[in-house]
């Protein structure tokens, strides 16, 4: 296949081969800025490609002081069109506000990541209360947005601690990302994680995007959205 | 003046005015993301025209994991040749790695940011330590790099916390943003922050490059930036 944006013609194709299985997107920024400006180009096209009623994430685990985090709400609200940011709490309060004044778009905040290093300081015990570090930035988080505008981050690698997350945070939303290459499990994130609205957004990268890198990649990647919607079909049913 | 990409002029203007007096150009991310992808080609066109003898910083405060950071890391200090990027420590280790892996590149880890955010998390004391969690980022972190690949950002607003934290790490590069718009003195984080190779990098931004609004705003950077290191060169003789 010839094109000149080639990056841009691979997400098309998968989307058009997922469409019917996903109820989100979720680009993540990294991939884009490793190509440059033209990495950028791709991802403004493939933004406008993703039909209007599918949710998009920009996976960019941003955060910085008040008048940067406003400028990249503005890149990511308003320059691209996106629902929803993932952000690094870190910096605290006035980087995660600017991205909370937008009316129907989303702050998804990090809380426990699904990776080896979120024990280095995500699982410190904070002196003085029963929290560690990411229970902290639940409950204090929880001051600045609501179920309406704001949801977290919780690695399906993680989902012994589902539970005591949703003690914490009832009626948020959760993006729960390790589910597939990272190795987490869907029954698990859904058996403890679900709320009565459902309150999960599970994520499958590689293992559908990557599912084959031959010429069949449009079709594997829709037998394995689809077989992880019908598995998250099932959940529903026994778990709602 | 009429130009296509009026960015990269002013850039090139604020660049050529203020050369002699700067060991460092720090862009801040956001205002291009904010454009979109013609945002990018500015800044793409920005890092060609920086002096190649003049360290430059990308403000991006990434983190992701493991797969992701490799791929801000190529963004970076590959695809845009960057010395350095601003990185954020809440993913831990994983996150932070990858950019370490690079000869003459430097990570600068957030530590103790200049916002009021910074009490929210940063400030908060670690069970079972004297630490706050900034200062579990200074100790742990010293394992990942060394003083000569890590650096960590200290706001100048925090000058009073400086003396200790050069007690955790005497040898490391600070970056310290905070002088001039966000109201940090100079003259304090000179006198608690200086280490034997001096040790700082003080950044002024907004001060700089909006001294004047007005067709003069290339002499005023120029002034205001020289003010700024004569202001510096004294303490260097004071203190170093």
């Amino acid at each position: 296949m010839k094109t000149d944006d080639p990056v841009f013609e691979f997400n098309k194709q998968i989307i058009d081969a997922t469409t019917d299985f996903c109820v989100a997107y979720k680009p993540n920024l990294a991939f884009y800025e490793a190509l440059g400006s033209k990495g950028l180009e791709s991802l403004e096209k493939t933004m406008e490609y993703i039909p209007k009623d599918i949710f998009t994430i920009a996976d960019a685990k941003r955060g910085d002081i008040g008048n940067t985090s406003s400028l990249y709400a503005r890149a990511f609200f308003e320059q691209m069109d996106f629902d929803s940011i993932t952000v690094a709490p870190y910096m605290g309060e006035d980087s995660v506000k600017p991205f909370l004044t937008y009316d129907q778009k989303w702050v998804i905040l990090l809380a426990l990541t699904s990776n080896v290093g979120s024990n280095d300081f995500q699982e410190l015990k904070i002196e003085g209360t029963n929290n560690k570090l990411f229970e902290e930035v639940l409950k204090t988080s929880q001051k600045w947005g609501n179920p309406e505008n704001l949801m977290y981050v919780v690695g399906a690698t993680k989902s012994e601690k589902l539970k005591e997350i949703r003690e914490i945070v009832p009626d948020h939303f959760l993006l729960v990302p390790g589910v597939g290459a990272q190795g987490g499990s869907l029954r698990e994130v859904a058996k403890y994680g679900m709320n009565k609205d459902c309150g999960l957004l599970v994520n499958s990268s590689r293992a559908i995007i990557y599912a084959s890198s031959n010429h069949d990649f449009m079709e594997k990647a829709r037998d394995e959205s689809r077989k992880l919607q019908q598995e998250m079909e099932q959940y529903l049913d026994a778990y709602l």
